[in-house]
């Protein structure tokens, strides 16, 4: 099936839809595009692919992939494009996720939800990792079409569990891209650059990298014991980050809610335990 | 000077101060060491350290590293002990660094700051990295001894450098932690473990780190065009961060700080640029 070409619906050609699309045409499936404006199409046209009308033109296709910008409007598309096999890549919640799946199962449709871990630019390269969940017929059938896109992961039957991954991988990366502007904005009110700042950044994110598998072990055991670095310490620390950001005149939101979730810990006696304890105060 | 035996004072025998201690110690320096608790020199001792009655015997020595829990702490001490040289590790702000200086300055001591990159266990490792600011010729002159802690590196002769790059390195670290514990939280609550996500997550942060170069030369030129993600799709979807969470049953208090810093952008008509102009809302 991997080797003879597909014909592979594309509904959605927003910046995603259309890398997912390009990433398709270049491995040489035929592709069908549909998108509400229809001129978005035009570079994707002048490559092979051909323009629906409709969504219900994608009916017939091997199978379809949804790229919309959030459920309620891959909603009324989805209606009226019932395929055989559909790759949900819609971005939204697992709740948002089951729903379809469960409008697919009485649709008679071939369900498998999928995130992509990556911006369009890297659509089909080795950066791009997209996690799927679902049918696991349909993934293993559609799984060599779909590694033109990027990495396959799949995480299991549960079409849920690629958006909650989905979502707490960008969570990770909201906290920190907020924290790096954060130091930016801190070091750069004494004139140094992010040229400067970001190769010490991005060596310490490194050395972060390493730290979070030890807070993950201990948030498996439960066992928050700490002879590294205590809950009290690191909240006193922010404490001191939101007197310098303060005294250096930018923002500290995001530290100071940080700082008040430690604190929030501390108080229910974790100062002495590790970082990973804080976990308890989220749950 | 780096290959003769100095003698070098220790002030402050916590996690940190003990492994400085150590591994000068393991250097082959004749170390000599003050506590306001002297039990906790004990191990030390048994390696070959003297312990100081008071701080005042540190004065002799060739250069005094102090690390106390704060400069509230260390203020009398250092009163009491005007070294030659004085190598400041204690936390603390740029402000708290600068007055140190100030004070050093008046009483004939050389100064210079510094901060720890490291946890205790990664002292005299290649993890270690220890940022220093202040006299560059005293800086020059210890700087073999020095690099037996962790790998010396220079900021300039500005005393408050090293705090404020600690903070605002500490604060990317206090932020990627908090994300990372509330994903794990929020995949724990279906029964994913850490061990199961914890590789996806830090294969994720090493693309993350990918993109913060990109974000950084952004900040710099003050471009913020993107072709990539635009800003309002991103708080788009750390509001879907804070549904699930809410819908999972779980706290969201800080991606929700992160979702108000970026709405706050978006107000400011930041919506279609790039992540990267969120700084203007934090600056």
């Amino acid at each position: 099936m991997g080797e003879s070409k597909k014909q592979v619906g594309v509904l959605g050609l927003g910046r995603m839809g259309t890398a997912l699309a390009g990433a398709l045409l270049g491995a040489g499936h035929d592709v069908v595009v549909w998108n509400r404006s229809p001129l978005k199409a035009g570079p994707l046209l002048d490559r092979g692919a051909r323009l629906a009308a409709t969504p219900a033109e994608l009916a017939s296709a091997d199978f379809v992939v949804s790229c919309l910008s959030t459920y309620d409007s891959q909603r009324p598309v989805l209606a009226a494009c019932a395929p055989k096999v559909l790759v949900n890549l819609t971005s939204g919640t697992p709740a948002q996720a089951r729903e379809t799946a469960a409008w697919a199962s009485s649709a008679g449709v071939e369900y498998v939800d999928g995130v992509i871990m990556a911006v369009p630019q890297g659509i089909g390269t080795a950066q791009a990792r997209i996690l799927y969940g679902g049918s696991s017929s349909a993934f293993d059938a559609w799984r060599d079409v779909l590694a033109v896109l990027g990495e396959p992961v799949f995480l299991g039957e549960d079409t849920g569990l690629p958006a909650l991954y989905d979502l707490a991988l960008l969570g990770i990366m909201w906290s920190t891209m907020a924290g790096y502007l954060h130091a930016l904005a801190l070091v750069g009110t004494e004139g140094v650059t992010p040229e400067t700042f970001t190769p010490m950044a991005l060596a310490w994110l490194s050395s972060v990298g390493g730290f979070l598998s030890g807070i993950g072990a201990q948030v498996a055991s439960g066992d928050y014991r700490t002879d590294v670095s205590a809950l009290d310490i690191n909240a006193a620390g922010l404490a001191l980050l939101e007197e310098t950001s303060r005294e250096q005149g930018i923002g500290f939101s995001v530290p100071a809610a940080v700082r008040e979730l430690f604190d929030g810990a501390v108080a229910k006696g974790h100062g002495s335990h590790a970082i990973a304890s804080v976990i308890e105060e989220i749950r």
